[in-house]
């Protein structure tokens, strides 16, 4: 699909829905800093007091054609220490290299950990821009939180990530679909046993430089409904990106594969209410029970991790005013029942790293359920509402569609 | 209370229940190895290969009396690494000292994670004593399957604590009560930002002398009941003992500490079945609703840490043949109907740590139920059955009372 077909749809987005696209350009409220956790005597994050250590054997650059996703990392790495006592040092851009931990850690315990990923893309005039970089802040902020990890003014971190891409603009690959990945992590640092709130703590970014998740044109993929694991539930975790809900997944992951299928599909509950695929969120796009046209993701209830894809797609498609978009509980049962009925239209998983990556079936207690692609194109491994969002979210993140969710870095 | 108090109680359990204390000598059939991951050619663990590297500048004892769990360690430390080729290496003795690790690990990520805890006793002879140890490696071993981490046959790492204990052996402190605390931990070194399973690990074991939880005799605790947090959920992860379950539980435990109380009571579902208190299984001695005195635990029904000081209670008091023992669920209405009705006899709390925990307060849905202690006693701070199980226990982990349950290291 080309850019220019692309650039063309949103601007007939903007025609038709200029409140819905008003919309796109007002969330800079969540931008605001999050909550410094503790008394005001101790140190929040501050991007002027930056100090800069770089290295002098910068490394060779992979060529892009052979990069493989979270395997390469750059030159540097930004870190800032916390403690309970003096509260956020300096942040410091240094050299990228390896964590030096007591081996009573907490982190290899208890798991205090939380993460983000975004992205830096490479735009066709050369420069380097973040995707609503904010929105990544203000959840890390909410994990933290949940883990009695210190929080920090998420604006000020933004900022000293710039400071990153600067040191390693040479990492940010050029092309469209090639992207620096930005991983900023917050880990306990506490030296001690008991399970208790961690009084030191490190936030770090690294970078590692990745190709396009569909080097070849889309491929779809296949979904096993997994009955007997539980990702997420009421009261849980679900909604913070935590490292505790990541390593649990993978034997459900593993036996999916072992069945044939390519991901895992999260449900909840006797009705097998759908929550998330694999590591995304998870869009149903259909004719619903009363015949209209809808686009359904599951409801943020706390079970569900806040997308910042899932969350860009729903304002996104709102704007364009074509028909009904949900934040609302759907099960398998709806699923198979549309599905028999032909009213099934699309099915995508949405994340930082694919974008949105198509559904073509489910496997849902021993049945495959084939979801459709493109009917007017039996090639095409992705259906016309997927491959716009994935092309209009693409113009937006590589600046070839101007909005202010996109960050540029210099 | 004394030894010979203690003593005297397990006689009298071996005189009236011959069959319930032979349950308590057949439990060495968990003691046969586990499953080794993976193929036949990748080596296990033996302990025949452990090297010794000990340190050439002991640090100075930490006056017992100024112990605080978990923060002093030991000399050294057994480590011994794997990877998906080579299966597991020689085990390793050093001295204590960091970990160097790549930021992009995915154990600061992910939660690739799981540990153990249990102690080393000095009895009155000096020798040290392990207890039931082969349920730690058992556990460790399940804990590790379910992240895909690798297992390894626990007699060999039991073999390999041995000879960490025999380095280290100036570490065990002397007297009743005290003990050295060891933290076998098992953590993913897959150096890539992908979910997926890990292709090297580290299994390690640190040791931190620890003196008695209750210094200066029992200290009841007061418990919260949260209705807004769930520990563990059917089909998650709560029966492992998995970093991920433990970093989210702080947040919950500082909530109850705000509102005045000790711990965390978690329960699940809309009739607050009982799960654990804070970091421990629960035990609740009432007499029942037909009118029979009975403990009660809840089942292993996967939402549940199979504890290893549970498993001995329950085998324990089976053995005693006194009132009637139960795995099953029990909810906050029974306990407050039975604490209303004076039915409710004491509750307590059983892990490692402090072996058991009286608890003499449940505040629930606003309301505090108060939790007998001895009703002969009014000083006292835990109950007879409560205490009598504490002693019971105590005199077989320090070897005053003979059973195969106490391991002696030499």
């Amino acid at each position: 699909m080309s850019s220019t077909l692309c650039l063309s749809r949103l601007a007939g987005m903007r025609r038709r829905a200029p409140d819905g696209f008003r919309l796109l350009h007002s969330t800079t409220r969540c931008a605001t800093a999050a909550n410094v956790t503790g008394a005001s005597t101790r140190a929040g994050i501050q991007a002027s007091q930056l100090q800069k250590s770089l290295t002098t054997t910068p490394k060779a650059l992979v060529p892009k054609e052979e990069l493989i996703f979270g395997h390469v990392f750059t030159d540097h790495m930004l870190t800032v220490e916390w403690t309970t006592k003096r509260g956020w040092g300096s942040p410091q851009i240094k050299p990228y290299g390896p964590l030096k931990l007591d081996p009573s850690c907490s982190v290899f315990h208890y798991a205090f950990e939380c993460f983000e990923g975004l992205k830096a893309y490479r735009d066709a005039q050369g420069k380097i821009r973040l995707f609503r970089p904010e929105k990544n802040m203000e959840r890390m902020n909410n994990s933290a939180e949940r883990l009695y990890l210190p929080q920090f003014d998420g604006k000020e971190v933004v900022e000293c990530i710039k400071e990153l891409l600067r040191a390693d603009r040479r990492w940010v690959p050029e092309g469209r679909g090639y992207s620096l990945y930005l991983r900023p992590t917050l880990i306990s640092t506490e030296n001690t046993l008991g399970v208790h709130r961690a009084n030191s703590a490190l936030l770090y970014v690294i970078a590692s430089p990745c190709g396009p998740y569909f080097p070849t044109g889309f491929k779809a993929i296949s979904l096993y409904c997994d009955e007997s694991n539980v990702r997420a539930w009421p009261g849980g975790v679900g909604n913070k990106k935590l490292g505790a809900n990541y390593a649990p997944s993978v034997g459900p992951q593993v036996a999916a594969e072992n069945k044939g299928y390519q991901q895992v599909l999260w449900t909840i509950g006797k009705d097998h209410e759908l929550m998330e695929v694999g590591t995304m969120n998870m869009f149903v796009f259909w004719r619903n029970e009363n015949g209209e046209r809808e686009l359904v993701t599951p409801p943020l209830d706390g079970t569900i991790l806040p997308g910042i894809t899932r969350d860009s797609i729903l304002e996104l498609t709102r704007s364009w005013d074509e028909f009904k978009v949900s934040e609302r509980k759907i099960n398998m049962k709806q699923i198979a029942r549309a599905s028999g009925e032909g009213r099934l239209l699309e099915i995508f998983g949405a994340g930082t790293a694919c974008v949105v990556t198509p559904v073509s079936r489910i496997c849902f207690q021993g049945k495959d359920y084939e979801i459709p692609l493109d009917p007017n194109n039996p090639s095409s491994q992705a259906g016309p509402i997927t491959a716009r969002i994935y092309e209009t979210l693409f113009a937006l993140q590589y600046g070839e569609t101007a909005s202010d969710w996109s960050v540029v870095v210099d």
